[in-house]
């Protein structure tokens, strides 16, 4: 269960209403790669993994936890920077001061502000935030990224980290106002700091290539089909050793639609660039393949039918 | 900020797997009137009037952090009622034996059971919850009613708590798992509570009606069109003196295409059932309309720039 | 079926073209608490009730039909907001008036307004409303609450009045055109009237607490959890009587993670507040369950398999 | 504004409930071509082309009355089609009898039967119907197609209405009941029916071809690029004279990347195939520009502040 | 499969940055009408009918792939319109020069663009193409029509390319870049050289009247219903010989209310207007019908298992 | 520009219809981890590095054109499980052995799988696939994952391809159709190969970490949070040296909500665990900084106006 402090993990502050960016800002409240998808998308995985990985489950709750506390401060920011369009719209009876008050200072940023102001700020908000992003694209569901694999689910947490990151670095372009930058400081870094616990556990878990259990097929992991005309264009990717041991190589193929017609399709292609033999990979698939399904197997019919235990059970104080 | 206590709020439990279930039950996860929605909703809301209501703020909050201590319980009980669905699906190196698994105790449960569960709940979740509707349609930030004024959002939570309680009341009819009964007859009645809770809170507010701030107008207020033909149908909705005082009183219009010709669409309509005036209005208006104002306005500019006050601030120990 | 009257319901006119605000007031068109979704919802309501209750089906019919007499004044409203964009578009040959046009009387309302034009109102709809939200967010079926229970429906349908007559009324701030104001205070006073009507509705019905049929476990109808840290708000919600006959009352949990780990997650926790004993509740449930049960299954197997009665069946005039 | 008539259009029957086709044909209460689509369309459109053609809006808005007419029938035979659902949810003390009601006469119906439902007409909509498509996808506002041209917009509608017709066709193969049947081949004739209805609006707008105002350039307009490689494949689209004027014909490009770099990316290349010329299309653009921008702008500017006129404007008898 | 050709089709060229015109032009990118909706149409159609009619499976794939290639024009305008903007951000450190370079070369042209500007290209894109169409709205797989009918889908697909069409013809107006509107020029011409591909295609299908199989039931194919009252407005939809043979002609009812009544709902009314009889078109839905499923299903069965031919297996080269 | 080659680049087959399987394969066509994501998300982030990064964008591109080619493998295969449907959906006008024919071999099956089919398969797409996941969700352009930022998008690419591996896998667990199997294991390991290309192009970029340009605040990036109760839980993500040099480590505070009291939301914390000074940070910001903002401006101002060269130009044979 959640509980609520009623601090904000941190003290956000902001100087004085600014409404155009109140709008930016909403792109880490009910964006894509905001604070309420970073909470959902951890809290989601941490249901699976529970009982057979306790240790990553507790992790990924800790950090939704911090995420849903981000979500906080985010809307709490806006409110703050919208200041004064409650009160006036509130003013319902009188010709209302409220595009006086948006214009703020200067003529000139009063109309770009205006100009900015998604008008469900005005209209449906009442001056507070809204479950979208900064278009007023509602939030989705399917923003969240949860496979029930470890070795996926924290690959998905280490790129969402990522572009929440990049999304604090660029919206920290456009706002002058220091209390908020401060804000954004901690929370571009929170999302570094997650980036590098999530790396942690998936380095735990060994070992987590591919993502998933079973290996690729030999005939087709070395292959890079250039899939354009023009000169080739080489690089790590597709030329020298790759990422394998030595005797392996990439295989470049430059022309693949004379490939494809003279395989049938892939069908007469014989691995190449790799060393190990398809009887490998099975061996290694079932080896995998067991230890997984055992640990998850083995968790689940143990723990069955309750979630959690209690200190009264525990104690023996149960009435 | 939140803190995440390891026991759920409820003891969930499940005498065993139930796929098909699982999925009616998400709609409580991710679905319209669903835990998610009712714990963002009420989130949401808090932020404006924080520091004009604080006490209804508080109320808000405690009750969006119990409904997001409610989703973690549904979510636990999907998770517990795929059991075994992810750990077959980590078998993957063998024919999985996840079908034999799905179809459960009889063969004619298993082909429903199997048939009745949705594909992403073993091509994408792994066996655990998306944040979906049982159809597999994504959660939508669009499901959020927040609009900046207390006297109509308690009514969408009241109107929030009344749909969710349907939907426990209906979920109850398509299990007979003792367990989850149990647990649906608590999230059930606490919807009901909660219904009472936002109903004391509305009254507090007064005045409450209209929502919002500005009267009707007595011209179209106390008119009923009748916009189909046939016998008249009459209830209480459209005859006899209505909410109001003694002298005032439904007006049926019976046909309104001719009524709309006739006064040029409403223009030459004259105030009838009401004996309010158009001035007894205008002074009202202005009346609560300075009263709210000022109760918004005056906190925002009093508490201005810092959301928090934190302890250290109070006892001097700040560093 | 839906006859056509050539005719506004109610006059709309505007002093002259004002892009802005055709934008803004496409949020009453496909927004979230617009007339599409009024209409819609209770069109939708209608079917499942008609039977039954064959007097509120017709008073959700008669309503709906007039939200969509309602949408029509909007649609029409937002057309002659945009008067002269389609003129302009259709000159396509020749560089078009249409910049010099869109920013009407001044440089600087210009640019105000050209900026706050949604680029769809230009270059999808020709400047005619489109089916979205004002920052062009599509309508969503999901936007339609309704659940087959009338004590359910109608609240969903005072809540969504009231959402729908705060967005007026917030509109109402952003026009000066007083054309514009007397069909958004027509618009807004209509909102009200329903609230009103539904309200009616719902006091005709007997019992209406709880929605739906079933009553709350009384273990957890009364307690309140305080779910955050700090010092205790009361208020009528969680302290005193409470809407109960006298001997009830609210039970506060100050600390419920110490509570949820003494009660094994509530399973130890005995009912307390409540002199309502389980064995009333399933009294009263069954009793209510056969009453609503017969209401509504009666009426269907009689009326079985044709939806209308025609004329010229009562007459024996068919041929 | 709108009237509705307590009868349907047409007679709707049912033979008796059927859960599984009453999920089918929600994809035309709800769905991308079903019938609030196709209301919503033509209401849409036709209120950009109220003045300055009249005589295709009253079409337009006759069409979308007859289809929210249709939905009508299609919600009211999804209820049918579901009868006894919302009774045995009423039910809701007593284990209800709801399994074996869905069930039906066999054993073998029952199950597949059961399986099709979504689950959100058993636990959101109580058996009625939901603004969704037969998958439970909510409609959208993207469905509507309105781009404020008549030789676009009666286009996308001949398509709308063959899309809707195909959608009737392919249904009827999916239930025996000759009830339904026979509502299925009335609404799938009034679709071949408006169909015809709007090609003749369309040949009675000359010019219309291309939609909109513009020529196409000589230089692209007869070129067809053969974008795949293998065997040329020819048709009527890319060979002899197409529909042009005799010494007009198709121009084949059979490898268009070197076209594409020998042209300097279509710049060097020449008009071919076409005997009309740059001069000639710049004169058509002009005439017809002003042609259409003068018909819409006078009936805009005529009409200017007032959508309708009332009989008591007419008539003078106005208070 | 596909293969990527360095070049462009047409040689994409733009002035200066414009990011005004940049959004208004991802309508064409990612918007309901614009070159992904197109190039997913046709690449979807082409599927279904491969087998069966070959040679129009061809003509889809090609347009596909050149609106593809259209989507790849329309991309690099938008990237190339937006230039800078992702230099500045990543001059993360320094206060950027973004605002300054947005605002271009005048104060005024500067307001107005930064306010037009959807904060998604400056915070999640880096000025960039979003998958969105003008307002940041999601592009939706709902965007496409594909209904497994080559009548159907090429009416779909002949209004696809008018409204593609138009929306070029609208966005022409709002910019003076000759580089740009050279562009725009051949993407509108392309749209209006597909239009007439697709009509040479849907020609060549006989019969392609109505679409789909079944002919309309004669008791309702010739009906007009006056869904509206006031002064009858008669024109070729809905009086005279209408499109069909001599002695045949539109019915019209003007009082459709009444006509319900007296038919019951239809079930009484008798053929009017049409010389064609219920068994005629009995006849004919019969042959085309054995016709049309015979087309199909031979050559589904025919070709069965393996989707392509390959060369290696035509030359017997195979390994 | 894109070309079309005839022939798949694997050469799908399958053993017979299996329309359950069809839906679940719909996963990969229009699924949020899909082939089309996949393709439209190299895509699009090809353009922004297209000149600062041309040898990544050709990556990207390839890439993207091979995953355009592998939708049509889907596409296909989904068509060849669905062969028969659209033959006997055009059999209109008889009573379709559709039922019988989605029974196939035994009545067992048959069931189940007439009950797994999505609907929409039979009654929008007449047999072929549909823009949507397997529920019948449409879509949705926010699965594209595009920053702007090489170092961020290659991360969300190899997350990307990791979940596409899971989901083969997942699927590889649903059919025994060993053509299918076939198809499926070269598509997954495909998946596996881009993830080596995108790891090694990370890789190349150096320094890449953190994602985007500014490094974290020392005084947040080694602190890990606790953010629940009870026992503490260790691991490599918050105890020990971490990701940093001698002297660095993680600070775990076990107790935030005193924390943040005592340091009045953080302002007060002072930077523990890194050895590294604001300062520093500062530097490493500027450099950077400069460094990447030169490269991708210098290169947007170099090549300015035109997105291709053409041959034409380069050989001086333009016309």
């Amino acid at each position: 269960m959640f509980h609520h402090v009623k601090e904000l993990q941190f003290n956000a502050r902001v100087s004085g209403p600014d409404p155009r960016f109140a709008r930016m800002l909403l792109e880490q409240f009910g964006g894509p790669n905001g604070e309420l998808k970073a909470a959902m998308q951890y809290f989601t995985q941490a249901f699976l993994c529970r009982r057979p990985y306790p240790r990553h489950s507790d992790l990924l709750m800790d950090i939704a936890t911090e995420e849903f506390s981000h979500l906080e401060i985010v809307g709490a920011t806006i409110t703050m920077l919208l200041d004064g369009v409650n009160g006036e719209l509130k003013n319902a009876a009188e010709r209302s001061d409220l595009m006086r008050m948006l214009k703020g200072r200067g003529e000139r940023d009063a109309m770009v502000q205006e100009a900015s102001i998604p008008p469900t700020f005005l209209i449906e908000s009442g001056g507070g935030p809204t479950v979208t992003d900064s278009n007023g694209v509602p939030w989705s569901g399917f923003f969240v990224n949860s496979n029930g694999d470890l070795t996926v689910d924290l690959r998905s947490d280490i790129a969402a980290e990522s572009r929440a990151k990049i999304v604090y670095e660029y919206l920290m372009q456009f706002t002058d106002d220091r209390f908020v930058l401060e804000s954004l400081d901690f929370l571009m870094t929170r999302e570094i700091a997650h980036f590098q616990m999530f790396s942690a556990a998936l380095n735990e878990l060994a070992p987590n290539f591919p993502p998933g259990i079973l290996q690729g097929n030999p005939r087709y992991t070395h292959t890079y089909f250039n899939m354009s005309d023009g000169p080739d264009i080489r690089g790590p990717w597709n030329q020298g050793q790759g990422p394998w041991p030595d005797g392996d190589q990439w295989v470049y193929i430059g022309d693949p639609a004379t490939q494809v017609r003279q395989t049938r399709g892939q069908l007469d292609q014989t691995p190449e660039g790799s060393t190990i033999t398809e009887s490998d990979i099975r061996t290694m698939n079932r080896e995998l393949s067991r230890k997984r399904s055992r640990e998850v197997a083995s968790q689940e019919s143990e723990a069955g039918q309750q979630w959690s235990t209690y200190e009264a059970e525990l104690t023996g104080t149960q009435r």
